[in-house]
């Protein structure tokens, strides 16, 4: 069986919570053997990440989560319009040049968008 | 022609009126011999399906589409999560196991995706 | 290399500048000649095009898009449940029968769908 590509917009930081738990459910119920999952993250959701408005709950989430595979990438012009030091991000976190690029690469590349 | 395959997909119970319109624009403009049409409700959207905030008005909007082929599929993992009993949801609702699983499904089948 | 095609959807008049700047960042990353965008307006984002909450600056910003080769589409159905004139709409608009229909045949033709 393909896996399952499914790339998660996130542009708002109130919607970590949900993100994260769509994709828990989603490998809950696909395997995490039988997907391929990224979640771009750009605009104010990039302020959950690092700095002061980095949220521990969150990132233990992520974390473990990028454990089990899933790709967390965050949008340079977002860091940089945030102020937000890409050398500060956590390890398991990728910076991509521009968020829409890669948003729209992914899907040229079969994954599926899902916003939540 | 091929039809044109359209996956609507809410998380947010206030949506619901901007959805069930969207889709009746898309079925007068397109006809509806002409389209395929699911919408996929996960998150907070399934509250307005059943239980105490169930909405008559939508809910009758809701029938009138399903009887010209729109499906309206409700995620299990938020049915439970809101702790609503999928066993009292009306007859032209299908529930899925999950949500985003199904989201995905469909985009690999070549549904378009659409976030009202 | 192929063109990256991207459409946008809005419809929320507070989301333009957001969806400005993200088509900006995606033009200065993947380069103007390497990328194909369309942007759909329904639902309530057609109230920043024309009429008594049309917005100067960021129709400035749109003129500036659409002379790099951006295309702005506004739904008809939403135009004239805001009773807003489409014969009023800036030159660099153009009106379609229905928004919905537009997105889904543009994801149809290869366009990765993203909702800022």
């Amino acid at each position: 069986m393909n896996k399952l590509k499914v790339l998660f917009h996130i542009n708002d930081p109130e919607r970590w919570p949900r993100v994260l738990l769509n994709i828990t459910n989603f490998i809950n119920d696909a395997g995490p053997a039988n997907v391929a999952v990224e979640v771009v993250a750009n605009g104010g959701a990039v302020l959950a990440l690092t700095g002061e408005r980095a949220d521990q709950k969150l990132q233990g989430e992520m974390e473990r989560l990028a454990g089990q595979g899933i790709v967390f990438s965050a949008c340079r012009n977002a860091l940089r319009m945030h102020s937000l030091d890409e050398g500060k991000l956590p390890p398991y976190i990728t910076v991509v040049p521009a968020g829409i690029t890669e948003i729209a690469q992914k899907q040229a590349g079969g994954f599926a968008y899902i916003k939540p």
